[in-house]
């Protein structure tokens, strides 16, 4: 069987995904809004081989040992169990998102499988179905199947939980700074930390209900190229997830000195009047929301404030695509 | 007129005091129940004398001017309004509150102050009327009236917003370390914290719920000695607190990375068997509550943790007294 190569970008959200209402289906408990970016991608590319014994995985040039492969093994037996094949895969992929540029892989690394490995099974799947499918392998994948502006419909059922564009390609000027405060992997990773906010933090509905009441105004924030209302959602809409991990049990905090620093440069920026607006996901980098034309500004501020600290500009990315190896 | 001394200790709240339901009287919007601090105190001497042309005042030595006067000589009206007359006091303060022990010294202050005034002008308040005057300087110096654990119950208007005694004296071990983390003023008052967060802050009403909805819980802890529910519930208000303070606008946060990482010593003593809880103010300090026979272990981890901070141990102290200087 041909070997297909799909490529997908990461994604920034401006309302969070946080929480699984279904953990084996992975429905979120929220709708989320995202904006998929240019910079970051995965580049993955399947093969069914009759020949293999096993999955081969190949991931950065690096051979998976057996122990490492399972998560993407259950993916690929999903997608085998859909394609109605039982043949191993090998698969190669190469992450371009820098773990120093403090943005998840895992949404472009699952929309990239789920793109090359339907692919390579013959299965011709819809950009709704590859988001369905990249979904069940990681909730954010759903999102980096589309271009620009992306909403994922929390749904009630695995056909109605899926990513759908909002707006691609981006025709006004955003732009995110991310700004590096630690590259080390975090403490508390993703999956455990929404469980445990799921399950035990108080605030933790009243963030559920403020993400999806704020859908509307976010997307026509997106539609009326209005970035102020954007960026306060999008800053309101972090602080508040922060705010209740701190609540958890046991409570936790991906927040530094440093982060906090950083949130209020950004404050402060705002109040000399720029549009300029703080995200954070799960880990102290933060994330300025901003306009290309007011780098120089941030910069500079940014300089005399943390000299050391490193940045990566992204901008408005495309959709997944695939394509055929010859 | 005669000159009245009163010494009034320091409390510590394990359920939070954090915003006026009524600003111009001090209705609070949570019931709240505290732990007097015997090591920390104020001894505030008060004398009416005819021959002053205003209120001169003299804190920890030192002569106030004009504009440093006049939280303390709103206060002195109110009681010279109270009692009927019009002349101005003398007032020699002394804080047995060192800035550095991170326990706010307003508590104490006013109700030493509302003790050694009333009692100067001859009015003769029982701990009630004292504990309704002292609020009105400072809310949490209503509670700081009794001794051992006390009570203030939000109340609906003037007269019912009082605190009162739940047990004195303490007939069980109990203690408070404070880690000084920092010995600086913080950046964000307690006034405008809890202002802004009344305000603005979207888990503000979780917040005074779940405070209100644990007093029976915390009364039932007490009466049973049962330092472990005590200390639980003090660690989630404490926490619940400081979270929804970042939610604010603008949001603002108290605790820094070194406050975390002893929320976490805190943690990890408890999952080494010791009942040890932590409690957070309007500032970086953390106070754990623990058994005075628990105090080598806790010092002797926070040497290996932080070796550089400092600590303060605090016991259970008594209520207000008051004497006439002869």
């Amino acid at each position: 069987m041909a070997a297909y190569t799909a490529r997908a970008h990461t994604n920034i959200a401006l309302l969070k995904y946080w929480g699984k209402a279904d953990a084996q289906l992975i429905l979120p408990t929220t709708t989320s809004i995202s904006l998929t970016l240019n910079e970051f991608y995965t580049e993955t590319t399947v093969e069914f081989d009759e020949q293999l014994p096993h999955d081969q995985i190949i991931l950065n040039g690096r051979v998976l040992k057996a122990h490492e492969r399972q998560k993407i093994e259950r993916f690929l037996d999903l997608v085998r169990q859909l394609a109605g094949i039982k043949t191993y895969a090998r698969m190669v992929s190469i992450n371009h998102v820098p773990t120093a540029a403090g943005l998840a892989s895992s949404a472009s690394a699952f929309a990239a499988l789920a793109g090359a490995a339907s692919a390579a099974a013959h299965m011709s799947l819809d950009p709704s179905d590859l988001s369905r499918l990249a979904r069940q392998g990681s909730g954010s994948a759903s999102r980096s199947i589309f271009g620009g502006f992306v909403q994922w419909d929390r749904g009630t059922d695995s056909n109605n939980s899926v990513a759908h564009s909002l707006k691609d390609p981006v025709d006004w000027p955003i732009q995110l700074i991310t700004v590096i405060v630690s590259d080390q992997p975090k403490a508390v990773d993703s999956r455990s930390g929404m469980q445990n906010a799921f399950s035990n933090s108080p605030y933790y509905q009243a963030w559920v209900q403020h993400t999806n009441n704020s859908v509307p105004a976010m997307q026509a924030a997106i539609a009326n190229y209005d970035l102020d209302t954007l960026g306060r959602l999008a800053e309101q809409n972090a602080l508040e997830m922060h705010a209740q991990n701190m609540v958890a049990n046991p409570p936790f905090n991906y927040l530094t000195d440093t982060s906090w620093g950083l949130i209020k440069m950004v404050q402060t920026l705002r109040e000399q009047g720029l549009s300029v607006y703080a995200t954070m996901d799960a880990g102290p980098n933060v994330k300025i929301i901003s306009r290309p034309q007011d780098t120089e500004a941030i910069m500079t501020q940014l300089q005399q404030t943390y000299p050391d600290l490193k940045t990566q500009i992204a901008t408005p990315g495309p959709g997944i695509q695939i394509w055929e190896e010859v």
